[in-house]
Parts: structure tokens; sequence; C-alpha cells
């Protein structure tokens, strides 16, 4: 479509949304990356909706010009989801910040696509009940749905395809559909949930979420212990969840990582793979999981058990795990960072890193690795210099391609978004072809996010 | 189609497979219809595939002469998936029963999909592993797969839905795709595993399933108690739920699902709405759990708790659980039986099971309740003459509208099939429309097991 017709849209849009829209350059650039890239793809404009109302109104004008539309939550999501490589217009969520409806006795709740994690969980923090996927960002709802986002609790809690129970969507021609429903499970039709969930906006607009919620547990508890090798550290997780210990977190940290972390917060532990757990439960049953984990982990030369039982000890450590992030930036002060994001079958874990392991130490890498090993999925921090790009590409492909030998995924939780494209065709073959033939029959003329999920 | 073609489809079927053919008229008949309705829909004929192979092979013929194909496991489902309206040939999964691959450190395995539930989980006795997932029928993971099925242990466990990793798929096309994959979990595209999960095997035939599997627990222990009304029952699952406890199952059988028990086992529990409950955990876990429900069940005038701690006392009790089908025919020997399959939010539970107790003690209607009611899932069991079929429809009608009323679902593991059809649209109105997209999309000719789901 020609520039001018594009031109025609922005001011119908400026007209009907006045104060809701901006074109400036600062807003399209900001609303044109994300952390994992400087170089902005911005879009050319952007708009706050209000409502999903709102929302089928911008679509519909969108797909009547045939306009690229690029849904915004944060922007904390790693593989360029949110940026507009065809321009178009960004719909930013964060003016849809409203909780819809929380029911305690169901343990769900409903909010808009542009509450975040936190917000959620602050909002009903008197009701004994929290939201548990917790992908480290502050991220909005929306955004973790359309990424299938999960992170540390997923062990024991789920991801967003087994913690969200409904939708509300606006399709590319603008009609407004839910999905799912308030029943704890369904076996009405073809998951729709499902389908939008993980979909990075290429299907869709969601404008609702509604989740599953979990009781606060009446006792919670934190370790951390450490291991001379990657394999004694893998070996305990899987014996713990072999046990049936219901582990709530199990965070792998190699001595990179605990370097790193040493460095960035005032955590001393010894500069081994280590790792930091989370249980709860009940009082016996916690207790009785400790010792469980305890009595495996001194099996595999576990060393240097210690407690966080206090609430203040166990936001360090979850605060020091969390800021991982900045604390490797710190490794290598005004370095890139390419955040890898591949998970594979727990037995073959502690291979897959040891060759990960050998393979950056020999090209000369900075990289610590941290991951959520109850599922199996790891994240490798490259840091880099411009001029190592290319290599760290080549060390990102081995890396997925590794992952992929040993049966994993190229990714865990991030997404493929623009970078992962290839590999999601080296990972799923023949069958990336049906899940074309869902964007082509839902949003024909690829208005949706266009450019990412597939070339 | 004219028949002359449908009969050289199979004259070339007979050639190709020779032994695994059948034309007789009570193997067809026996294909064409599933326990909850006696007249058959036949169909043109019956294969018995023995490899994914040889599935494609089939789907090609079928698809270059335009036949219906419907795959059909032990033929235990309930809402006529299996029968076939159109005629076509009916895939029979009974050959391909392999177990494919078992990963005990990683805790999953992979199966043909002819593979019963029993067949599995005695083939991983000695791993320490189970699989949870219990309809109650002897029934295939294939078939559990495509109608997504669960049953008593999902409150805890979860569904096929949440447990199940991959598929091998054949598609309308003769295409064999791979979904999903060996990682715990995954970003990386549409989830059509979720697509396929559910979608009754009218977008394609599924020929393998790769499952979770879970340990099994140190200590199970089960109980039963006793309430005056079905409010009591219902709030004590409600407390019990927000307590955080891992109840692993939790059924309730109303007054006169327990005199239906009563009359055909030898368990002697007062005939009022009753629990039953099942723990797992450490031992010191699951008796605190077992505390903690004592507690809440007094607080809420339960009576009469009483234990199965012994294998076989909790044999027992779980044997009558899944007898309650053939208790519930004992109660009006040749009747017919309708089974519901109604799903709510749990607080709604209390009312909607209240209103249709009186709906159907109005109508006279002899109909013992039973449900998983930790997920808000009832079954209403009908016994009615033939005299009295439309009557019994029009209060399954009734109750469906109930269900909706409430914010639940019409079906919350037996499926659509062809009966729920005008429900599905009741209940997911215009997003019936993307459903139907995608089956439009996969499956252009509608051979794949045509008109179930939708009209």
């Amino acid at each position: 479509m020609s520039d001018a017709s594009r031109q025609s849209l922005i001011e119908q849009l400026k007209m009907l949304f006045t104060d809701q829209i901006t074109t400036s350059i600062s807003d399209r650039e900001h609303h044109g990356r994300d952390p994992g890239h400087d170089v902005p793809m911005p879009p050319d404009a952007v708009i706050y909706p209000r409502s999903t109302e709102q929302v089928c109104e911008i679509v519909k004008l969108c797909a009547q010009y045939k306009v690229p539309m690029i849904p915004y939550g944060v922007g904390s999501s790693l593989e360029q989801h949110v940026v507009a490589p065809q321009g178009g217009i960004s719909l930013d969520f964060s003016k849809m910040d409203e909780i819809l409806q929380v029911n305690p006795e169901d343990m769900d709740m409903r909010v808009q696509a542009g509450v975040t994690r936190e917000q959620l969980n602050s909002h009903i923090r008197d009701t004994g009940l929290f939201f548990p996927i917790d992908p480290g960002a502050n991220a909005t709802l929306g955004g973790m749905a359309s990424t299938r986002a999960s992170g540390t609790n997923a062990v024991r809690y789920g991801t967003m395809k087994t913690n969200v129970i409904g939708l509300t969507v606006v399709t590319p021609q603008g009609k407004i559909i839910k999905t799912g429903g308030r029943a704890r499970k369904s076996a009405a039709g073809y998951d729709l949930t499902a389908v939008y969930i993980g979909s990075e906006g290429t299907l869709g607009i969601i404008t609702e979420v509604a989740v599953k919620l979990s009781p606060i547990p009446e006792k919670i508890a934190a370790a951390v212990v450490s291991f001379d090798s990657l394999e004694d550290a893998v070996t305990t997780v899987i014996e713990t969840l072999q046990c049936a210990v219901p582990i709530a977190r199990v965070e792998l940290l190699d001595q990179v990582q605990m370097k790193a972390i040493k460095q960035h917060s005032d955590l001393d532990y010894p500069e081994l793979p280590t790792l930091f757990l989370e249980f709860h439960g009940g009082l016996a049953s916690v207790e009785e999981q400790i010792k469980t984990v305890e009595d495996i982990a001194q099996g595999n030369s576990g060393k240097d058990f210690s407690w966080a039982e206090q609430p203040e000890d166990r936001t360090k450590l979850w605060a020091a795990r969390h800021e991982a992030y900045y604390a490797n930036r710190g490794l290598v002060p005004g370095a890139n960072m390419l955040t890898t994001d591949v998970c594979v079958p727990i037995s073959k874990l502690p291979e897959c890193l040891l060759e990960t392991r050998a393979d950056l130490d020999e090209a000369g890498v900075i990289s610590p690795i941290i991951g959520h090993v109850g599922d199996g999925n790891f994240h490798v921090m490259m840091l880099y210099t411009d001029e190592q790009k290319t290599m760290i590409d080549q060390a990102n492909e081995r890396l997925v391609a590794r992952a992929l030998k040993f049966e994993g995924t190229c990714t865990g939780e991030h997404g493929i978004g623009i970078g992962k494209r290839q590999f999601l065709l080296d990972e799923h073959g023949e069958s990336v072809e049906e899940m074309r033939k869902i964007k082509t029959i839902f949003d024909p003329d690829n208005l949706m996010n266009p450019g990412k999920i597939f070339f």
C-alpha cells in the first residue's frame, strides 16, 4: 500500500482517537525495539486503546487500509515481537489495565490485556491467592499469553498454556470473540485458547485474559546448594522430580553466573554450579520435601546447603536470581548481550550444558548460564562486542542445533519472533506448513504482526 | 460420490491390506455404535492398520476417492464419535498397540495410538512412574487425546491437554507430521498439539502419542465422608482447594448414586451426599493433608469419616466408583441411560446441582449424580424407557442451558460428537466460526470424521 493511504489511515485514527495516538519519533522508536535489540524498527504510529471495542475499531480501520498491526505490552519480550519491520500501527495496551473480575471461591480472575503481573498479584494480595507465572520482567498478561511465557515457577505451577482459561480476542476482521470459559476444563470443540496462546499477535489481538489462581502456600522455604559439577546438580534435580517432591522452583546457575551474581549483589556463595530451590506446602510437607532433597543433594556431593526461611532472605535470593540479567551486563560493561532460550529433556541437560560451556569457552565468549532446570530450560547470556556479532550468532546457531539434536526446542519460553524463524523450520519441519495454514485462514492479508514466527 | 467408486476403494484396500480389512456386517455394526447409543451407523468397511505408514496409505486412498475416515480406539466414547453417519472407512487402532519409547529419567513415553491406558501403565509398573489420566474406561491413548479426556485424577494431575507433549498425525492429505517434542515446554510457534487434542478425529488421524508420566507417590490414602447436604460437601471441596491441599481425587456422589452403589457393591455407606477422596504425597504430607481435610469436613458437618489406607480397600472404593455406570443401569433393569457431562465453576456447583436434582425429580427421572467435583465437572446418568426419550433429551437441554447460565461448559470431558453440536454453538457462539476455519483449511473435503463437532 502507498504511503498516502497509510497517511490517510493515521489521519482518520487521529480524528477518532485524538489524544490516544502519537506519531512522535521518540514514541515510535521506543515501541520499535526490545531489550535484546538496539536498532529500532519503528511503527508509523502508536495508539493507546482503552477498551476491546476501541481495539475493534482500530483493527477494522487498519484492515480496511491493509496496514500492519503490532500489539505492545511493556516491550519486555526478547525476540523482537514488538518491532515493526513493515511499519504499521503499534497498539500499546498500557491504558487497558483494568481488573475485570476476581472470583476467589473459584480461584480465577479476568483482566484487561494491559494489566501487569505485579499489578495483578498486588490486587489479589488479600485473597490468599496468587498468580504463579513469573517470567522475571513485570510483563503484561496479554504479552505473557502471546509468547506462552513461563519462568521460575513453571516446574510446579505450569506455564501460560496451562494457567490461562479464557481469552477475549479481536480477530483480524475486527470481530470480538471469547475463547474458553470459566469451567476448569472443557472438551467443547477446538482449543482456540491454546491456538492464540503463543501465537505472538499473528492471529488476532488479545484484549482480555482469564487466568487460574493458586492458593498461597502455608509455608515457603528456599535453599541454596553448591556442586562441583553440573552433572551432580542436574542429577539432584532429576532424582528430586522422580521422588515426587513437588518442588516449586529449582534454578541452576553455573560458575560464571555465580561469579556475576556475587559481583552484583551481596550474596556470598562459592563460584560453583549452584541450585536455588524453593519449597511450597504445609509445614510438615515442606519439612519433608527439604529432608528428601537434602538427602538427594548429599548423595550427589552437594555442599554448603544453606537455608533462606525468612521472607527477607528469600526475597534477597530471588531478587539476585531475577537480576542475573543486569549482573551479567556488569561482567563486561558496555558489551551487547544475547539471551538464548533452548530447552531439552532433562536427562540430556548435563551433556548439552557441558558441550555448550566448552564451545563458548573455546570461542572465548563470556557467557553465564542460568536455567529453569526442572523443565530443562536454560538461558545462556552471551556478552559480545559489535565485532563479535557474527561469531555470537554462529554460537547461538550451534546451541540451537545442539538442543534439537537432544530432542529439545529452540525456545522454551521466549518465542520465535524474528530471529528464530529459521530455527522453527529446523525444529518442526513439515508441521510448520500446518501452522501456516492457520495463519493464512485467520489472517489472509497478513496484517497481524507480520514478519513474526514465519518468514 | 457414487457407491461404485466407494466399492472400488474397498476393493483396492482389500488388495493392499488383505487380512487387515473386513466388511462383515457384525464388524461394521460393532464399529458403528458406542455405549450410549444402540442403533448403529456402520461404516462401509473396517480396516486395522499396523503402522503410521499404513494409515498414511489408507488416508491417501480415501482422499483420492473422497470417502470419509473415522478413527476408532476401543469405542468407549459416549458422544457418537466413532459412528459413521455418512459411511466410510473405520480405522481400528487395535493392531497399533506398540510401546515405542520409555524415558524414565525424563518421565515421558511415546506409544502408538492404539495402546490402552491400562496397557501403558502395566508396561511401566517397574519404573516408579504412572500415567495419571483415568477416564474410567480402558480407552486408547489416541482416543483419549482426540476427546481431550480427563477423569478422577484431573484435579491434581490435569487432563490430556496438559499431559500430552507430542503427537504424530496423518493429515487429511496423507502427510505425516510430528507436533510438540520431548522438551517439557516450548514457545516455538503455534501449539499444534493442542489443536489436535480434543479435535475428535476431524482434523487428521493421531497415530502416536507422547505423554508425561508422574512419579508414584510414596503414600496413598483414601477416605469417604458423608454430608447432609450437597452444599456442605461442595463447600468442603472449595475450602480444601483454597487451603492448597494437593488433593489427588475428590468425587462427589449424590444420595441416588450412593443408593445405586450400595445395591451393586458391598460398600456400606449412608445414602447421603458423599465425597470419595484420595491423597498422594510423602508420609508426612499425606498425614497433614488428611488432618486439614478432616478439619474442614467437620466444620461443614461432615460425618462418618472413614479411611481406606490398605491398597485392597482403596481398590474396592475406586472400583465401586468406576462401576457407577453399571450400578446405575441396575437401578432400572432394561432401561436406557443417558450420561451427561456439564462442568461449571465450582462456586456455582451447589446451585447447579440442586436445580438439576429438583428438575429431574419433578420430571420423575431416576438419575444418579456423580462428579469430579474438584473440577466442577459432574455426570447425571438419566435412566429412561424408549417412550421417555424426548422428555430426557429436553431435561438434558435444560441441564446444559443451566450450566451455561452458570458460566460452565456443555462438556467437561466427553466431547461434542454428534449430540452436542447445537450446545457447542450455544456455548461458544461466534468463536465456533473460527474453529470451523481451522476445519476448512485442514480438511477442505470434510473427509475426517465428518458430521462430528460441526453440523
